[in-house]
């Protein structure tokens, strides 16, 4: 990757935000006036598109409509409809892709589905420290189909574990924000008979990513963070077109059926990746991601994992500057869209940014996460949030009793 | 059950309707003036309630309280909230209940944890014609689990079928509207060493349902019909609080940890039904769902069940004097909220309704539901359908090539 230019003074953060290719996107979010909103890599805000979305949905769509939306409002192709505009973000076919369920059940239905498959070996294997419920989904999968489940050390990689397998990985670490590189996990898994999994809940919407070409063939993702899909929005679930046709969802619902409302007796499989549909998706969450979609429509992934970039890279500077460490790769090194600080006193320092306007999150132990969404946040916010950090910092505002830690953490 | 009058003239209809104990919840509904909606039964209308709460949740708490509403508005909580309220509507314990997920994967979660439990045999029982994705959902469980899979004729029940398993029931059939009853299919499992799960979808908020009362410990239920959830609205499931404590869910996501933000890496089941939620819920489909609830808060659910039977008896005694033939439950017994017409041309008459006003669901080959949601519909109106449809069928209006079936289902 290019190293990408970042700001090294509030004049040069303005003069960047007047460059930005994508300081028009900021138009389209309506956030709270007295916030700045480091925490889009946990629940990202609404556009407007989505707002609007939402309210079609139900006081047009399902008010008016009725049990007729389903056809009218083409309710029941959104899991397609808004799995093909995914698809255009991820780098994979837009055929490939169904948007239900959460990411859990995505994941369990894909694992299930290759462990059934006899294509691979019946071994299940996760690295410790792998978002939680990756590996309690996993764990019990393995249980339930007697398949051996493996904790791997993180990053010893597939070479040193021969045997093949299924590995689940995140793309994107959701601790570190470090960056999985695809190509070579991909052709490791080739080497030792191994498919992977990819996890891109911290990773879809913030890195150019081109599954496709990188030769990945199964992935699942969240969408209500960087994609802004709201609360809860519903996941996808990727397979690449060569590889679906051998696998058997273990969650076999009826919207997942060739013929759902021929109301079979016995299931048969949809074409492709619809097969993974399973019950009724909940429609007005799945019709506010679609409308949240409508922000990336023209534009550029390269665009917004650049400014990610030298958003974080600036953040990481004014660490640099205060003596701070972090976690996450350093500047000029690839990386998700947040970047950690970790500090003893982590809790009350995010407390006493979010006192001034400086939304992030914390994560125990004492990992304060800054989220770096490109869309809304302008060099010139970040930089200020730097300037506060080092005034709470210098002036150990953060001692402050009322930002006390409530309950230690031990 | 005791027989519900029924009005047998116009004059009656208008004159029950005056009297009707439920006649002011039609004021908490918006529907389209154009429209008599028969099809409640299928997917229920918005309360304005529903449209209210779906607005708050996305406008104020996502779009202003922004990732801080997990606590401050409550999210979090939302599948334990929106549980208790759904509880007293099935006549369980307030803590009972879990809402998430879809009916086909929280029947998953419920028929896996029994298999997996040891309590009983390892077998799983489906009578024919049983709504078909938990026929597809408990067919490809019973695989995946190496269980046996048995399919029952239906009304042979448990006794003509020993060795015990898990026998999964619609309490009100999705096709006639019979209903199922609990006590004697409950007592029959314990002679057999048998359970029952229950799946509500046709019965929740339209039957007096006293399911702790009846004995029945296990069941699944969908909150779009006459619970007015929303489209695809997060499903239900409960566990009596006696019977959970030995059940672990196959789909073990993060939100049904004893404790999801310590980010532990193995997993530890929550307290109770919690235990069954499994990733992030759809915060904007559940609040909506909670805002519908507020509707049935002060209603009694004796008369909800009266006035559907009552409603339903009007119906059939239409039929009957039109020489019209039904797969319902006749007048006077027990049933569901919709009753059914068999006809050979039921997709035109069906059609040739909906031109005057009045929505129904045509099933091929051959029925027409008529949903008889008792919250937002008035005796009158249902009198008048009546009206409506023996003149499409004195005059033949069904034959206008207009309503022409398009393709021949056969």
């Amino acid at each position: 990757m290019q190293s990408v230019r970042f700001p090294r003074s509030r004049a040069e953060a303005i003069a960047c935000d007047a460059e930005d290719p994508l300081a028009e996107a900021r138009a389209h979010f309506n956030l709270p006036d007295d916030v700045t909103y480091l925490v889009g890599h946990s629940l990202g805000p609404p556009a407007m598109s989505a707002l609007e979305a939402l309210r079609r949905v139900g006081e047009h769509d399902w008010a008016t409509g009725l049990v007729g939306s389903w056809n009218a409002a083409g309710w029941i192709d959104l899991p397609t409809v808004v799995g093909a505009r995914v698809a255009r973000l991820i780098g994979v076919p837009p055929t490939a892709v169904s948007v239900c369920d959460s990411v859990s059940i995505n994941l369990f239905k894909l694992a299930g589905a290759l462990l059934s498959s006899g294509t691979v070996a019946r071994r299940i294997i996760v690295e410790n420290g792998e978002f939680p419920t990756d590996q309690y989904i996993l764990e019990r999968l393995s249980t339930l189909q007697q398949a051996d489940f493996v904790r791997a050390d993180p990053g010893a990689g597939l070479d040193s574990l021969p045997g093949g397998g299924i590995l689940v990985r995140s793309l994107v670490d959701y601790r570190t924000a470090a960056i999985a590189d695809v190509k070579a996990v991909e052709q490791a898994a080739q080497r030792q008979g191994a498919v992977v999994i990819w996890d891109l809940s911290h990773a879809t919407g913030i890195v150019d990513l081109r599954l496709e070409a990188w030769g990945a063939r199964y992935a699942v993702g969240c969408s209500y963070k960087y994609l802004n899909g709201g609360p809860g929005a519903p996941a996808f679930l990727y397979v690449h077109p060569d590889h679906v046709d051998v696998l058997q969802t273990p969650l076999a619902g009826w919207l997942g059926h060739a013929r759902p409302f021929a109301f079979e007796p016995t299931y048969d499989p949809a074409d492709g990746v619809s097969r993974f549909v399973a019950g009724t998706p909940p429609i007005l969450s799945l019709a506010t991601f679609n409308g949240a979609l409508d922000v990336f429509d023209r534009l550029s992934l390269r665009h917004l994992h650049d400014k990610a970039q030298a958003l974080g890279d600036l953040c990481l500077a004014a660490f640099d500057r205060l003596g701070l460490e972090t976690s996450s790769p350093p500047i000029g090194h690839p990386r998700g869209g947040h970047v950690t600080l970790r500090h003893p006193d982590g809790y009350a320092i995010s407390r006493a940014l979010a006192e001034r306007g400086y939304q992030t999150d914390f994560r125990p132990r004492d990992t304060i996460r800054f989220g770096m969404s490109p869309l809304f946040l302008r060099y010139v916010d970040v930089w200020d949030m730097s300037e506060a950090l080092e005034d709470i910092l210098l002036t150990r505002a953060y001692e402050d009793p009322r930002f006390a830690v409530k309950s230690k953490v031990t």
